[in-house]
Order: structure tokens, then sequence, then C-alpha cells
């Protein structure tokens, strides 16, 4: 993989200085085509050998561009406010927006690969890490990003050479760590490893390009021109009709009985026993939450459910029994300004709690595979991949220890009814029934149809559904808070 | 100041029975109100006497009114990413937008009163910190924000009766802690410490609320009645035309003289002493950000100038002698949607470097009193605050060993003129001259006035600004490069 990197590419100073005025006017131009038309982000990583040149090409690139539309990151230790999130927080929270470039060292890379190197992870670990990475990528190109990956090698002997060059010059001596040259002597370990990985993550999607670092004129050109090439590709292609890949549509049940149908809407509870229930689980998820594991935890739920299924009034049971310094309830509507030039689930990651805390989300990611898909707001394509996607989301959350509860809240169509009426004679105001309300009730059986498929495609053994019978208020917010208990009491005691 | 909430305020049970149902209504209403018309945000502070029912006086708040548009923030250790930053940092980023409640305990005031009561600061220093409070909070009023302040107050029988009762049930016992019976014993060098720091801060646009914390009903009435009554009596005001103080206008200076003009914009330097200068300033930016001391400093540098006087390459020059890793560098454009509901400097707070980085913007927070001062976009009595609001946001700033670095790059307007022409002779594209541009044209004088006044309010000991003559291109970037070493050298040695 890597021979093609050792064969001593290099630059003279006349093809250079031939090339370049070209090349940076190229890249302007892309630069600022990009920015005013906001296509698509640019993400690039800049991984390889210790001492490769990675820093001072990303400096070129910065020189070469309009630096006010670059990012460029850095990420070695982790904020505290990062430790406490999945490990991937740190790179969402900094993820360039469409028209904008953001260059990564210090990719998500980094760790798979030490780790392994160092024999802190097996090579199934490995391969798990890496293949999580290529879903992640997978996901960022499916919403328009266009990922650029440079691998700068040197061999063996160049590298000695670098380091050795560095460490004699007073002004880069500072450059050369201890760490540095005991990588060099696991080169052939850190050489095996990195194939591996490179091997699993290049995609067609995004391909790793093998830069032999050695001369930097040669390198600099290397992935000007090919970042070049790569823009001007993705600027120039007609805006539409994109080519869609057809999708195998969903089966439809062919005896019409969905999941939904088979919820018994007539469960109810006496007043009584309902004011008994509440006292009983509010001080329970109270306790719950002073126990002394529970710092270590984070808990997120999710409310979805049919219009005027109770929401709101499950969540206030919930937050009544919490300290109001340890939730934050997100209602989820229309995306801004800056969450729009995002991917889809950008605007849950910046929710994401931290230790010790509550989010409670009233609707969520599931917009994607509900409304979105059933108003067409986005294509089948999409809503296609958002069952995997949001199933490797939640995944992240519980392997960093949060819980994800979630709770689709039922109710029939003629108990929607009765609500939507009431609330428009009760407070015209504080209720409002709006047309999009009336709307989205004509399409009941559309929606039907999403939820089943949401529930059978997202159920899973770390973050299943419960289904709520709503039709009965009182049922329903018991049923809730005793779920919310049981789950973190199980995962209290783990 | 205290005599009032010692009498043993309380509220019977058939009273509270009677108030409530009409006080939630209203509260719930008023929340709906404030967020449908998004007309100003609401800061609500609850400080005072420990176990005088902060929390709880939260939880309630919470439990009143809708949850889903209400924060709370409960701000005790500075995570590692606000320990850099100046101390507002904290509170700035989690400012409630327009629309939104943000409920506060553990507030700005928490750290004056505890210093000074340890004796850790002097009264003249808590004096200095009470007055940047006062300011800090006229600023957000001025932006529209309804500041309520609540000091829960107990006598000190009352609060040992708290800490013996709250100890004596296994429930609440953990509530009291050892710093708490400690406090108890500085209980009159509190009440001194907080009388005075109330006093200074009540002021006509927030003014404190005491409220006597022995009675939990009489507390949360008095805390709801009042929040109701002001966010209604908000709401409710007619939305214009708002009686506008007349605001005394800036005398002109009555001879036409102008400090822009006194500039010599002929200065020139030939291209080889510019050459010689570009590498010995750079190498030498580049050694100084190399430093053991820089990483103790943050460097925020504003560029600012007439259209086409060349602050792009000028940032160019700087950043190509740093490494990409350390800077960013912000243009500043239309603000977006989240900027819009937040106070104007709200969008520059979140681009405060961390230590041993550079924030670089290309126009700034001066916008405020230039394009905004001469397009109208803002009114006299905004613009006219400004110069004091930025000016302690640098003190801050500068406080908190950020330097801040601020350009202004002047031209003739024939030289913008020639300039002009030629960007749109040699790249139609690249650097697109709008209409506005055209029109900015125009007003060259108004903006001129506006220049001045601005350099003589703001240009301080601790931000000063620097006037470039850049008619040449070469001689500009000279003196920006120089005078970025030289401050950053001064800082280091200091």
């Amino acid at each position: 993989m890597f021979e093609s990197a050792e064969i001593g590419h290099k630059l003279s100073k006349a093809e250079w200085k031939k090339e370049i005025p070209e090349l940076r006017e190229g890249l302007l131009d892309a630069q600022l085509d990009l920015l005013q038309s906001r296509k698509f982000p640019v993400i690039i990583l800049v991984a390889g050998v210790d001492c490769a040149g990675k820093g001072e090409t990303v400096n070129k690139l910065n020189e070469w561009m309009d630096t006010r539309h670059i990012e460029t990151h850095a990420l070695r230790d982790l904020t505290d406010e990062e430790i406490e999130r999945p490990h991937m927080y740190r790179y969402w929270r900094v993820l360039p927006p469409k028209g904008k470039i953001g260059i990564f060292i210090g990719t998500w890379y980094s760790n798979p690969l030490i780790e392994n190197v160092y024999g802190k992870t097996k090579n199934a670990e490995l391969d798990q890490q890496l293949e999580r990475i290529v879903r992640f990528e997978k996901m960022l190109c499916n919403e328009g990003a266009l990922i650029l990956k440079f691998w700068l090698h040197l061999s063996r002997d160049e590298q000695k050479k670098r380091l050795k060059s560095l460490e004699k010059d007073s002004k880069t001596r500072w450059r050369v760590t201890e760490t540095d040259w005991h990588h060099y002597k696991m080169y052939n370990k850190f050489r095996q490893v990195s194939e591996r990985m490179l091997r699993q993550t290049s995609s067609a999607e995004s391909p790793w390009t093998i830069v032999e670092g050695t001369d930097p004129r040669y390198r600099y050109l290397t992935i000007g021109k090919s970042l070049l090439n790569a823009l001007r590709q993705r600027l120039d292609a007609p805006e539409s009709p994109k080519h869609e890949e057809p999708i195998p549509p969903i089966m439809p049940t062919i005896d019409n009985l969905f999941l939904l149908q088979t919820l018994d809407l007539t469960k109810k509870i006496s007043k009584k026993e309902f004011e008994e229930e509440l006292e009983k689980y509010q001080g329970k998820l109270n306790l719950l939450t002073r126990h002394l594991n529970f710092k270590k935890l984070s808990i997120v739920v999710v409310f979805e459910g049919h219009d005027a299924a109770g929401k709101g009034g499950s969540i206030r049971r919930i937050t009544q029994a919490l300290d109001a310094r340890q939730f934050r309830v997100i209602p989820v509507a229309a995306p801004t300004e800056e969450e729009r030039v995002q991917p889809y689930l950008w605007r849950f990651w910046r929710n994401i709690p931290r230790k010790g805390r509550f989010a409670i989300f009233d609707r969520s990611w599931y917009g994607r595979v509900l409304v979105e898909r059933v108003e067409g707001y986005c294509k089948h394509a999409d809503w296609m991949r958002a069952y995997g996607e949001i199933n490797d989301f939640e995944e992240q959350l519980q392997r960093n220890k949060t819980l994800v509860i979630k709770f689709w809240l039922s109710i029939s169509q003629e108990e929607q009814l009765r609500r939507f009426k009431e609330r428009e004679k009760i407070s015209f105001k504080r209720f409002k029934i709006t047309d999009e309300d009336w709307r989205n009730r004509e399409k009941w059986s559309d929606y039907e149809v999403a939820v089943c498929d949401m529930i059978d495609r997202t159920s899973t053994e770390i973050a299943p559904w419960t289904l709520v019978e709503a039709n009965d208020k009182q049922f329903a917010r018991i049923k809730v808070l005793r779920t919310l208990c049981e789950r973190i009491e199980k995962a209290l005691v783990k």
C-alpha cells in the first residue's frame, strides 16, 4: 500500500514555480465559489507518519487559500466538557458548515491507531472502531460533505533522516520529542497497523490519498492539486436532477395489521391510583438521582407521539421530580440558520448532556423518519439511511454511559379529535391548534406506517422504544415515570 | 435593608390555594406571549442566604411554567474551557435568547461576595467588581433584557433553625454541609457585605427584591407574583414609538480638521525594504509565539478600515507567520438568526480565543459605531452607549491577559476609487464590488466622522488603536506586523 510513496517523488523548483500561480488562483476561485454557493462543507483530514510534514502542509493550505473561511483543528487533550460526552462530540462541535473548509490534524483516526500499536486494543476492537468511522464518514458524505483524507508517508530511513535533520537545526530542535524517537523504533508496527487502517477505511466516497512526504514541493503540490480537483468536480457538477439510486421500498404489511393497532388504548387507571403511583414514582426518581453512581450517567429522554398525545404533560411529571439544575427540556422545532448548514444530527449533538444531567427532548431526531418522510422534506434514500445513522448515534451515547429512553405516546384518532376540539374551546390562545395540526391529522395512516417502521428499525436492545397507551393521560404518565425509574435503576446497579 | 424581611411574613394555606391557580394561569399565559412575540429575554437571578430556599424556589418556578422554554443554570466550578477566558464568558455563553427565560442560581454576585467575606478582597476591590456588574446589567437592559434579581433572606435565628431542621430529617440531611455551618458562624459578616452589595447594585432598571425566606408559601408567591407583574408590564407596553430620551449630540469639530486627515497617506516603502522587513517581522512574530510565556496570553486582533483598504492582505501577512493550529480568522458579516436574538456583543464573546491562541477579526464589534451608526441600523442612544460597553468588554479581555490589538486601515478617497476600478477590471468575480460598496463610498464623510469618534472614544491605554496609512499596501503591512510584534513582546516581558 505504501510502495508508491517510497520511490523518491520530487518536484524541481522550476516545475514548482510554473505550477503554483495557477494552482493558487484555482484554489481561491474554488473557495469563493464554495462560499457563495454554500453547496457543501469540506472536511480535510491530514494524518500520517510522525514528522512527515503534516503541520507544514496545513500551513501551506492556509497560505494558499483565504484563511477567513478555513478552520484548522488540532485536537489533542480532551477538555473536561468533552470528556463527559461521547468521543465524537469534539468533532461534531467543530464540523465546518456548508461553504466552509475544516482541516483536521489529529483526527478520529489517531486514537484507534495509537491504542492498537501500543497493544491496548486487539485487532477485533480496532476493526470495530474503524467500522464506526466508516459509517460516520459515510453519513457525512450522504449529508453532502466532501471529505478528503491525506496520509503523509515516510519510509523508515526517511523518517530517521528527517528526525536527525530537525534535531541538528537549533530552530527546529524543539519539534523532535522523545515520543517521536520512541515511535520511530516502533516504525514497523506503526506501518502495519496504519496499513490495516487505511485499507479498511478507504471507501468510494472518501478514499485515502497516500502522499510521499519526503519532498515538500511534491507533497504540497500533490495535496493542493487533489484538493482543487475535488472542489472543482463537486462545484461544477450539475445542480439537479441528481440521479437517485433506486432504493428498495419497505414492504408494507400485507394484512393491514400494524403494531400501533395492537395497543390497548382503553387502559386506564383511577384518580386515586394515579395519585398514589405518581407520588411513589416521582419520589423514586428523585432518590435515584441522588444515588452515588448517578453522576457517572447521563440521561437522554425522547418523546415522540401523535399531536395532542400529551408529551408536554408527561414531561412535566418528570421534571417535577427533578432539581431544575439537573435537567434541560429541549423543544424541537424548525432548525435555525446555523443548524440548517450542518448534518441533521448536529443540532442534537449540541444538546447532549454532561454527566449527572438529563436532556429531555420534546420531539427529536426521529423527525427525520416521521414528519420529514411523510411530508417529503427529504428524499427516500435520506430517510432510509437515517435508521442506521440514528442507531449509530444512540449506540455512541450508550457507550458513553448515556441512557437513551424513548417514548412513543399513542392515542386514537377519535381521542385526538376530542382533544383538538377541547383545546379550541378552552383556551384559544394557549393551546393553539394550527392548520398544520389538522393537515397532519389527514395523513394519519401515512404517519402510522412511518411510526411502525421507526419502531421496528430503531427499537434496539440498547435503546428500546416504550409504547405508551395514552388515551388515558393518567395511565400514560405513570407508565412513563415507571419506565424511566426502571431503566435508571437498572443502569445504576450495573 | 433587611428589616422588612425579618418580620415573619407568612401565608396561610387557604390564601395560597386561593391565589395559586390564577398565578399559574397568568405565568403560563405570559410565558407563551413572550415566546411568540420574542420581544425580550428574561434573566432571573436567585441569590441569598444559605438554605433560604433558592433551589426550591427555582424548582417551583419550573413547575409553574413551561420548562421547555426555561433554562436553569447553577454555575459552580469553572470548566477548563471557561477558565482560560474572561470571567463573564460562562454567563455570556448561556444567556437566554429573546423569548426565553434563563434562571441563574450561583450568579455573577457569588464570587465578589464570598471573596470579600473571606477577606480575599478589600472593599475597594469589591466596589470595583460591583461597578462592573452594574455596567454589565445596564448593558443587558439596554439591549432589551428583563432582569429580575431576588435575594432570599433569613435572620440569624431563622438560619440556625433551618439548618437544624434540615439536619434532623434523614431525607434532607445531605443538604447541610460543613460550609453551611461555617457560613452560619460568619452570619454577621455575610449580612454586612451582602447589604453593601445589594445597595450598590440595585439600579432603576434592575433592582433587587428582598424576600423573607422563612415561609415557603410566602416566598414562592412573592417571587411568582413579582415575576408575573414584570412580565405583563413589559409584554403589554405599547410596541412603539418608544419615547427616546434625547441624547446630547457629539459636538463636531468646528474647523473641519479630522484626525484621519492628519495621516500622511503618502508614506511608502520600497519593494526591497518591504521584503526585508516582512521576513524580519514574520520571523519575529513566529518566535514570539514560541516564547515560554506565550501560552499564558490570548491575542485578539481587530481589523477595521475603509472598503478596499487591504484588511485581507494584512491578515494574510500575519497568518503566514503563524501555525494554522494557533489562529482563527473570523470574518464578520451579517449576524445569524441565533445571534440576532442576543445582545450585539454576544457573537464576539463566542469567538474569544483560549490561551496561546489568536482570534483575528476581519471587521468587529466596532460595526456598532460605524456602519450601524452611519446607516441608522441602531438608534442614536444605542451607538452612543456602545463606546462604553465596548471599553468594558475590552477591559475584561485585558484583565484576562488577552491582548486587544486594533488596526484602522486608512486610504484616501482617490486611492479607493482606483482600487475599486482595478478590482472590477482584473477579476470580476473574485473581488466583487457590490452596489453597497459604492453606496458606502458616497457616505465617505459620514464614515469619517464616525471613525474619528470611534478612535477618540475607544482608543484606550489597555487597547489602543493603531492608525495605519494604507495607500501603500507594503507600508501598511509592515506597520501592522511591527505593531503586533511590539505589543506581544511587551506583554511577554511583563
